[in-house]
């Protein structure tokens, strides 16, 4: 099911740039290419899990100690320990729709730039 | 830090009654009693973290591996693997302001009842 050729995919492969944040042997931060609000970071794991069930279901007790561990690098590199909005969608939602089919965590801080839609 | 008078806090100590979905030893899972849409779960450790930088970053392993095991059974009990919004606030940040302060994660899907505003 999970959609190899999806964006962070092709970043996790190092096919298209992106700025990194922090990075471990099962997940990387990254800068959100189009920002909600000035500090605007996602965290995704490097294997293939479409969405959060799938990662908390399927992954390795490994591969959810490190993707944690990026979460918890990227708030300090950011200094967003407190302060911040966590929010994952899976597919089509009563609110914000998966864009990308590949699980990512956005960390949301600093002073909001547009309203939340569909992203 | 923590406010143990909180009303997560006094749910979890069996002080104010709440509709429970699921529970283990290390968290446990209820509905929310302002549902946002028509299914709306909370799912909160046992243990005492304001939010979720403070539990990633000091809960045990035994009890980060008990929280997501309910946030899985969650779903699957609520039929909710994919087309749901997770999503979690800490303190004052540029969208939605969490209200309690014990850590607990939104699990939203099925049809949308109001707008999300702060809670």
């Amino acid at each position: 099911m999970y959609d190899k050729n999806n964006v962070f995919a092709k970043i996790i492969r190092g096919e298209i740039p992106a700025k990194k944040i922090f990075e471990n042997e099962y997940a990387l931060s990254i800068e959100d290419i189009d920002p909600v609000a000035s500090i605007h970071a996602l965290i995704m794991p490097k294997g293939e899990y479409a969405e959060i069930y799938d990662f908390v279901s399927k992954a390795s007790v490994e591969e959810q100690k490190g993707f944690w561990e990026v979460f918890q690098k990227t708030a300090e590199i950011l200094d967003l320990k407190e302060n911040f909005n966590t929010l994952t969608n899976s597919k089509k939602p009563p609110f914000f729709v998966q864009s990308v089919p590949h699980f990512h965590l956005h960390l949301i801080g600093g002073k909001k730039i547009k309203n939340l839609t569909n992203w």
